[in-house]
């Protein structure tokens, strides 16, 4: 008889962004197109750009005249080469340690496999709720969380008990904070010290301005030697339905058998890609290598500026009304503290009396409690009717 | 400290396509395009027709001027309505028990998650290698070979003990053999009586021809119970390198917890996808849907023929020569029994002495021992070339 892997059901709720989505089909049918916002689950809002239609385009007639078959499963050398070219340029890292595949959704899920069970893992909250629910499906139960407070300035603090693997977002999703150089220094000296692995998801990493801010965790030295970092294209390219991303995976980077023997994560990673898929899409890579040539990353500067002005605009509005923000500064992410109540209600009260979608904190983590988060991925217009609709919150302020 | 999953070195082989493609590649490098065939891993020889091509441009001014986000997790209703249309038409198969994917071998590796680790499973022998290797890194140590020889004519018998998980191929790949409808019913029912679940890796189906031969394992009742089938736009439409497929999870299909409480393995599926991916890639969806129009079918249908015709030309002359193939008439490999010594001596014979990539029926499990797998996705010129250098075995020939 096939019996279930009962750790499946020890995840009680439902996936939030799916509810989120499903709210917002709801209020999406019952309002016209200038009453509607959403700042829910940080969806893109530009059509993808000229270059990479441009691309996309000339692929389809190469494959069309040429036969291209079975592609390497780490990703072609010529995407490899032009994410070293845009930016590895500087840092300790070649292009056989970027593995390139549909999305880092399936990296993040799928790196953990190579690590033991009994592995002892530390994940920031609030957070991506799929971290903590891939691990509790994995049947691990040593999980602890990195609370990210306004006391902490949202940057986890390295815990007093050693663990095994870390997962830690940089610039937070959903507090919108970058971490500074001295957080992630000490973040990657003590998982050093520990024999631990950090799996550091860089989605938002295209947002950072801030000065002195790391844009990759290889500026940190040593991180060569304990972290994977994970990028996408869906934000800082717009593919988030087209679908493309890649890990790093430093040869430097062991991890060990119970005899204390060292096995280099790189090869690991390799043979499990090697079994489980079949490489990312040809049309795809090559789309992806559209996006990092010159006029392709001119181009989505360009769109990433205008979500963070968008971004800035309700921060602005919030903050004048007298509410509390973080984050909106290095990712276009605003974490809302709600004046009373929780997260939910300011979730159904954001639908009912601003027609705003958004996503309640606490769906992020129990730390996420007390917040609200905004997505900035909106144009001017949407943004200008974001602070239209959110001007309706008079009521609720302070002053 | 980071400890490794154990499972993983049990793993003692390399997986196996990775090593032939290295061969052929040294091979490629040293010989003229004219002296050298690849009747290796059974990647495609003809370019994307040109149906699909327009339909990847068409995408391409689409996403170039339409926001096209996130995706649904189990692919677009456009996608999965044409798949019904062009494959379930007269089946009891639904479009919401439709996934569609980036390709099925995620897929069939993803699956087994949702199952106990102490899951009984069953995998063809000869078969592809993944099944066997991604059981053992899940952990599974209870994993029975069903036998595929030349005396039960390549389709496997029903286990006298029980089982939870069964992998079978249909047509077999490496064998090249298409079960009976009376074979398949033995193992529906088979399933039924024990609560197994067969994971159906329909992969060369497009290619089934014979009289009264299924092409989905629903045409036999109670299938939609016990039976979810994996379906590939791989080789029906020339898609190694674009990658998309689909999963089919009947509603009907339930696994037990502990206290032989039921579990539809549907809404698992859902969960598992929609926390592990963000859906397939809106332009190979696309894609897709062009591949399926009359158009798309019509010019794909002729490839698959075009193969069928050079595999036939290949067995033709083996046959000849007065060696023994099986397989090659309802899908493009043929299953051939070397006359003397091991699998990989036939593997090194064919690339010394007719410049011929071929794969060691070894390399497929332990009944594949005595075999050697001839590829027939060749162009007619192929298939020519592949006659002339097989010529130069007429000494180890029968006769």
């Amino acid at each position: 008889m096939a019996l279930i892997n009962e750790n499946l059901l020890k995840i009680s709720r439902k996936y939030i962004f799916p509810i989120i989505e499903e709210r917002r089909d709801k209020l999406k049918a019952t309002l016209s197109k200038d009453e509607f916002v959403d700042l829910g689950v940080g969806d893109v809002s530009y059509p993808i750009t000229k270059t990479i239609v441009e691309g996309l385009k000339d692929v389809a007639d190469e494959i069309g005249t040429n036969v291209i078959g079975y592609g390497p499963y780490q990703g072609y050398a010529f995407l490899r080469n032009a994410i070293i070219e845009s930016d590895y340029k500087e840092l300790p890292i070649s292009s056989d340690e970027i593995f390139v595949s549909e999305g880092i959704n399936s990296d993040i899920c799928g790196i953990q496999e190579l690590f033991s069970i009994e592995a002892k893992v530390g994940i920031v909250d609030p957070a991506y709720p799929v971290y903590y629910d891939l691990n509790v499906m994995a049947g691990r139960e040593h999980i602890v969380r990195l609370p990210l407070t306004a006391d902490n300035g949202f940057m986890p603090e390295v815990p007093s008990e050693p663990l095994d693997i870390v997962y830690i977002t940089n610039p937070s999703n959903p507090t919108g904070v970058a971490m500074t150089r001295e957080s992630l220094e000490m973040w990657v000296k003590w998982a050093q010290k520990n024999k631990c692995i950090i799996f550091y998801d860089a989605a938002y990493a295209g947002f950072i301005e801030g000065d002195g801010l790391p844009r990759s965790i290889y500026e940190i030295k040593g991180a060569d030697e304990v972290v994977v970092e994970f990028k996408s294209f869906s934000k800082s390219s717009g593919f988030t339905g087209v679908r493309l991303g890649y890990c790093v995976i430093p040869h430097k980077i062991a991890i060990f058998d119970k005899s204390g023997k060292e096995h280099k994560l790189n090869p690991l990673w390799m043979t499990r890609q090697s079994t489980k898929t079949n490489g990312a899409s040809y049309p795809i890579q090559k789309a992806g290598l559209a996006a990092l040539s010159k006029e392709g990353q001119e181009e989505n500067k360009a769109v990433l500026k205008d979500y963070m002005k968008g971004t800035r605009m309700i921060v602005d509005a919030l903050t004048s009304m007298g509410f509390t923000t973080y984050g909106g500064v290095d990712c276009p992410y605003i974490w809302w503290k709600v004046p009373s109540g929780d997260s939910w209600e300011w979730f159904e009260k954001l639908i009912e009396e601003c027609h705003i979608i958004s996503v309640p904190g606490e769906a992020f983590g129990v730390c996420g409690e007390g917040y609200v988060r905004l997505s900035g991925f909106v144009t001017e217009d949407e943004a200008q009717r974001a602070v239209r609709n959110l001007s309706r919150l008079e009521a609720y302020c302070a002053h």
